[in-house]
């Protein structure tokens, strides 16, 4: 599925403080990464807040979404929740209103076996005919994918490709290896974790999912074109521009990070959800500083 | 607060396979602790099932307990939530529909820092006068408490208690020692984890946060009584009858098994929330084989 290949941008979802979807500013967020010319949009992502937001507020933001891609840009649609009957309708909604595939994440509270997110994942895939990307975030959901879970989850219909995330030895190369072997032919690897990215895509990965790609879509577009192209030179040169953007998403959390970055470009004053905190004045300080590099 | 000491029993929440609680059932379960004079009755704790509960159906089952101990035995509700704004709201609805007391446990998506716990439960802690016990539980919250942040939020009006997880070393007493020299005197200190509380109650924990007290109230109270009276032989005696189902407990998690024990008592044929799946046939003949020691 061509959907899941390039960069896909997740973008934040701005949000008053009773967690009332702001569809002004998540419109001129999208128009921004439309206007990049970005291959998916991402939305309600972690990066996107999904697991705070209710199931109306979700509603209005696909809706708000779809009319303003206007189908021109695919839209990925996060539908993770901790019910599987929740994700159900989650997933409903969001082809009922727009989206063209969905995200996934094996949202936990009771950690689950493996025999248990197999069986919550042919339920979602199930619910619609839209193709399905499984997104492994064990930093989120605390639930680690085998390659024999990922590669039973790939033969159904409609699941169609797996976020992963940067492996702890940081061998991508090797990652995408031994995914490679195991998973069907077609089925496509992308990876998050943006200071990790450029490298996974030069080692042949088949996506960016993408924070900073969210909030800084020209950059990101540029690494991606180069990193795709195969150009280890290149890749290099833009990857460090974006290097102390990557220490602070290390060192925050990319959330705290992407919020203070659409406050100083004044695309919106929301903040994250409480309890998250907005970074302390003298860190959004530094990420001010580290805008200079990329603008 | 003498509401947090001794055996708090944590009842399942039966509902049906849409999140509707049973409150009949309920009240059957609830009746059973009442009966065997449980020091108090943790209602929608992890074992309650509170993450996969809506606010209206924990509203019902609030209102439900209520109803049922008619403030003979204290109501301790668990109003957790991911959002700071949604866990101050089922605060109030816990305070007004008849909880004794609260527990709160740092729920979480995106990985919290320490100030924004901190900040999480002043504003729960506040938006009641109940006496509210920090639920300190790594491994469905993700979120560790330090010491340090334990110290800071004992000194709030009426954050009087905490659950501990067993320490990972096992050493229960040593544990107790650095969590007393640093907490303020009358802060209440109990644990979950049934396996190892017998032994912390011998080491002079305050409570016994239990799963199996929540349907296995006659047994669990004999355990506590002899252990919170400091008779290691009797408590050595009675826990080893406990051990077939805290070797359940432990390899297929307390929650599963927990279920299986009602369904196998005919006190409820409720099934666990999906994802999360009932044990195999086969496990549930060894949940059966496990309660002939106790029963």
């Amino acid at each position: 599925m061509a959907i899941f290949r390039g960069l896909s941008a997740f973008p934040i979802t701005p949000a008053d403080h009773n967690g009332r979807v702001e569809t002004d500013a998540l419109g001129n967020l999208l128009t921004r990464l439309i206007d990049a010319s970005v291959q998916s949009i991402g939305l309600l992502g972690s990066t996107g807040t999904y697991a705070y937001l209710s199931r109306a507020e979700r509603e209005r933001a696909i809706k708000s979404a779809a009319e303003c891609t206007g189908g021109d840009v695919p839209l990925i649609v996060g539908v993770g929740a901790l019910r599987t009957d929740e994700a159900v309708a989650l997933a409903k909604d969001a082809a009922r209103f727009g989206a063209d595939a969905l995200l996934l994440a094996p949202v936990s509270y009771t950690p689950l076996t493996e025999e248990e997110v197999y069986q919550h994942y042919r339920a979602v895939a199930g619910a619609t005919e839209l193709p399905l990307c499984i997104y492994n975030n064990p930093g989120t959901t605390h639930f680690g994918f085998s390659v024999a879970l990922l590669e039973r989850l790939a033969w159904a219909t409609n699941i169609t490709a797996v976020k992963m995330p940067l492996p702890a030895d940081g061998d991508v190369s090797a990652d995408l290896r031994r995914l490679g072997d195991a998973l069907p032919d077609g089925f496509l690897i992308g990876y998050s974790g943006d200071w990790g990215s450029a490298a996974a895509m030069l080692s042949g990965a088949d996506a960016w999912f993408s924070v900073v790609g969210g909030i800084l879509p020209e950059p990101a577009m540029n690494l991606t074109r180069v990193a795709m192209a195969g150009d280890a030179d290149a890749t290099k040169r833009i990857d460090a521009r974006f290097q102390p953007l990557w220490d602070l998403f290390k060192q925050f959390g990319s959330l705290r990070v992407v919020y203070a970055v659409a406050n100083a470009l004044s695309l919106t004053p929301a903040q994250p959800p409480r309890p998250i905190l907005p970074l302390d004045v003298k860190d959004q300080d530094r990420v001010v500083t580290a805008l200079e590099g990329l603008l």
